[in-house]
């Protein structure tokens, strides 16, 4: 059960932003800047970054729902979703993205951690500025809203099926225009 | 030297948000939201939750600028954050914020630590669903943070009185006010 009264029927994430619609604003505008809009990172690479933070952070809604989000862009490749998760290193993915989630990994651990080889690393693969940073982000970002998500007890029924299809619609919508899925069930925010 | 190359002169986050302003609109906006508008907890009791989770985090440039911003909500009581950094059970803040600075040093370590009798003790002490809501989210968003600032080495300057003025500045205008910083100054993002 969640440790407060969230809105009922929402999973993860979902529960508080409709509960407080006014945080729910800037932290889907920040999920679609990383993840959704143009990049020279694919959004299906981006998703893995996103994915595999969370998994190394154990957050079962995160991990989840992104990794279907990343299937949906990566032509429904679910297994290479899961290949990333268990053993990156040898997944079919290429040598620069290897490098970015080398970073992820470490920045999941806390910032200090990245050092100038894991940055030289990935820009031997071809790596840009804006990479490396986009990079860094997404992994900090994700250390946020797995804290959030787990922090609250939200409510995260385990059956994947249940979260692909509405990861199909994500990859296609991105996040931003997800706030506004809350404005109506929003309930009055009591101060 | 950060890890990569940012716009010179701008401390901690400045740096990075001036890189990717795209990215800085959004963070600043939470920011915004969580530390400065109008809340039952004090903005000097926010910035506390943020100081602390960024000491839990050895992130020097957030607990510092945090800890001159809520210094400036409290009456220029520098001692006070010295104080909750490094024994809050008996710093001269309320019961209630004691309570919520247990929940944010959970959600430090893992979202998954907060329980349920973390949750009920804040409540004995008067804390509402949206105060908790807050506490859990500044905690996870500072987790971003600190991951951000250190995970590009950015510069950080090892005194504190370089930040106490224009944490004075923050205090009355807020964060979002602070993106706008960022535009004249923006280099071109490469891709």
């Amino acid at each position: 059960m969640p440790h407060i009264k969230l809105p009922e029927g929402l999973q993860g994430i979902r529960g508080p932003m409709a509960f407080r619609p006014e945080t729910a604003k800037p932290l889907n505008e920040l999920a679609d800047v990383l993840l959704h809009q143009p990049n020279s990172l694919a959004p299906g690479e981006r998703e893995l970054i996103a994915t595999y933070t969370s998994y190394l952070n154990d957050c079962y809604f995160c991990q989840t729902v992104h990794g279907a989000i990343a299937a949906a862009h990566l032509n429904d490749d679910h297994d290479l979703v899961l290949r990333v998760k268990a053993d990156f290193k040898h997944a079919a993915i290429s040598e620069k993205l290897k490098a970015l989630l080398v970073i992820a990994s470490k920045v999941q651990r806390g910032g200090k951690n990245v050092t100038a080889a894991d940055v030289e690393a990935a820009r031997a693969e071809g790596a840009t500025d804006l990479e490396i940073h986009d990079t860094v982000l997404i992994a900090a970002a994700f250390c946020m809203y797995n804290r959030y998500v787990d922090g609250l007890a939200t409510w995260q029924p385990q059956e994947e099926e249940l979260y692909r299809q509405r990861a199909k619609r994500t990859a296609v919508v991105g996040y931003a225009a997800q706030s506004r899925d809350y404005i109506p069930q929003t309930e009055t925010v009591s101060a």
